[in-house]
């Protein structure tokens, strides 16, 4: 099965399901900026709309930005795996500063308007996630792009990080939606049970934030569309087979 | 790596998590009555309190016995595949009956009071959540338990099957998480900022749903963990390899 896999095109499907996590990517952040833009008054900072970056950070960051992330090891599938490391690190990295943007954005406003915070579901399962993403992050660099971790090491750490990190970009979305409830229960409690327009608009945001986890958790988790190991990653991963399977000479634990 | 996989003792750490899960679980069934029951009046048909029916059964049917009918091909390990799979197949159609029954105490309960039925985006995640896990769970039967599907198919279905599975599980916990932000903010609105109990309680409780969602999803999905197959299954599946790569004489599409 290995011969012939080292320089496979593209499978199948794969590129047309990017086209469309893309579109659905840009059409969140579209739907985002119509509500802000169309219902909420812009965004601004040192203003009474001060609240509004907060939203429009946390979709384009922990939910765009960090889809693409992940995404990156489908994608660039032929790449040198240390340059598409670096990307997917600098794409998190990304996704990370324009994310703090809008904590901040959000305890300012707060802080202008005397509203309490850290009292909502919202906001425990939101910093919860930005926090453990932080984390993840630095694990990330430390393990996989600093030279001092060994094969072992992080061969160990690998699932973990990968069931993590799509276990924060669900907690991400799920952080979004429990937003966009709260905000329209804060705004619109009076008219959004009789289906104005603002009360269908975020909710397909919603609809639309969900449409972009399951494409992208669906590229993310098929068999056939995982990465193939370049010729030299074949190699050393041989020789960590070897080391960790058979019977090391050398010792270790 | 086939010889002596037939029958390993479980994993090891596969019963702490199971335990942990169970713990969980049942942790969640406590928190929900002590919020319906201590602050929210309890629960009863035909009365002002049969909304109060409704979180009851979803988090019993969709989030408790879905999670723990997932669980079943980890946990029962060595049982024929025949009895795992209609054990499989049991618990979500028990999920689906509570679930049913919690969503008849919604509507119902809305009518009584005048309240407009599928506005917000709780109803609109929960109730797609609803309808597809119904679809899921025939197309599951049809496929994997009545006799017709040929094993090409099922070989086909079986990924889908187990993707949108893990997905509407998922879906599942978010929609309880989005009706917890929405009660909390149409019953305590003016003191929920104020850290009352009620609001803690209710958050302590979506941070038990995400707790017990995240090791189901860890069991799910480690693959040391997944289920060995027995002997019978093994030569079934190498007559499938053979029938679907090896160059097969009797046809076949």
């Amino acid at each position: 099965a290995m011969d012939g896999a080292l320089l496979p095109p593209s499978p199948t499907g794969l590129s047309a399901y990017l086209a469309v996590s893309q579109l659905l990517g840009l059409t969140l952040l579209a739907t985002t900026g119509a509500w802000l833009g169309h219902y909420r008054g812009g965004v601004a900072w040192h203003s009474p709309l001060q609240f509004n970056v907060h939203p429009l950070c946390m979709v384009l960051g922990m939910v765009f930005l960090q889809g693409d992330a992940l995404l990156v090891y489908r994608v660039f599938r032929h790449e040198a795996k240390r340059s598409t490391k670096a990307l997917h690190a600098l794409l998190h990295g990304l996704a990370l500063v324009i994310a703090l943007v809008g904590i901040i954005a959000v305890f300012e406003s707060h802080r202008t308007k005397g509203i309490p915070d850290m009292y909502s579901l919202h906001s425990w399962c939101g910093m919860a996630t930005f926090v453990l993403y932080l984390l993840q992050w630095f694990l990330g660099c430390g393990f996989f792009l600093f030279p001092g971790a060994s094969f072992l090491l992080r061969g160990w750490y690998k699932p973990q990080h990968i069931f993590f990190g799509i276990t924060l970009f669900i907690l991400s979305i799920t952080s979004c939606l429990l937003g966009i409830t709260e905000m329209l229960l804060f705004k619109i409690s009076d008219s959004y049970s009789r289906f104005v327009p603002e009360g269908i608009l975020a909710n397909t945001l919603g609809v639309l934030l969900v449409a972009f986890g399951l494409v992208v958790g669906y590229m993310l988790t098929r068999e056939e569309w995982k990465r193939p190991p370049l010729a030299e990653e074949l190699a050393l991963s041989m020789d960590f087979k070897t080391l960790t399977e058979g019977e090391s000479p050398g010792g270790g634990s």
